[in-house]
């Protein structure tokens, strides 16, 4: 089971970063995502594709960042925070996908610095700076078992794949 | 040799998701990115930090998006626009993965219909909604080659792996 926990999300202006994190999340294998701030629109928006497009994965906000670390940890979970300052993925992954609880912590621009120590591995997407959203993408893909084949039940849409064109079903 | 080309660019809107898939693009590999649309800001970022974090890879802006593509397909480069309706990204690999030059076209939330058509290859990352910047991640991490290992020649900040901390050094 993967979870994500986003922190250092500013309402408004991360709408939409956080918006691509928690769908990417969705999409790529995880069962849900914390928001360590308060922003309805956020989870609305992601709860929305879930409804259409099926599967059961949770969008949380209001979550207090500190506890909700903790409180996996105490349940025996595993948390991954992602930085370009931590270990570079391909060298500690093997090791990460034996754990059977894994809470991939996502910031934003600026994370509280004790996040390193209460961490059990910092992980870069490569040492370079990008996006929170890439990074959370290949870590999932890595790490979730059959991120790029998951099933989505309950949907109320499917795409098909089409090498020119869209195929839509309204379910 | 890869490229990105963005289209349906909104500048203000855009900026943020466009300047992530921009580094996203730079970390993971491709070699510059071309934006079919006039915004100056995005490409001072994206230059930024390519000149403290090394590497020669190019921003360029207020490019057609669809001369740009004839271009690239009259010297011989094959066109693979990434798309939630598209054949599944492990379907198609191994084929793209033999292409010498690929331009990989990134749309926003809407994109001209002509592109699917114009396109060699209408590739998926899933065909579930989610972001464009973890669908290109996800693309160049399978297509690059060494997309995790890359070197930027040049750097004046370098950074390196630390399992709970930052080591930065300036060059």
């Amino acid at each position: 089971m993967i979870v994500v926990l986003r922190i250092g999300h500013r309402p408004q202006r991360d709408m939409r970063v956080t918006t691509h994190v928690g769908l990417t999340a969705r999409a790529l294998g995880a069962s849900g995502m914390y928001i360590a701030a308060d922003d309805k629109g956020v989870v609305e928006s992601i709860t929305d594709v879930s409804t259409r497009f099926g599967g059961d994965f949770f969008a949380e906000d209001k979550v207090g960042w500190s506890s909700c670390i903790k409180k996996w940890k105490q349940n025996g979970g595993c948390v991954v925070h992602l930085t370009m300052f931590g270990m570079n993925l391909p060298d500690v992954e093997a090791e990460i996908r034996t754990k059977e609880k894994i809470m991939v912590v996502v910031g934003a621009e600026k994370v509280p610095g004790d996040i390193y120590q209460m961490a059990d591995y910092n992980v870069a997407v490569t040492n370079q700076p990008h996006s929170e959203i890439a990074g959370l993408a290949v870590f999932l893909d890595h790490i979730a078992p059959n991120a790029l084949h998951r099933e989505f039940p309950g949907a109320k849409v499917r795409v098909y794949p089409n090498p020119c064109g869209k195929t839509v079903e309204e379910l």
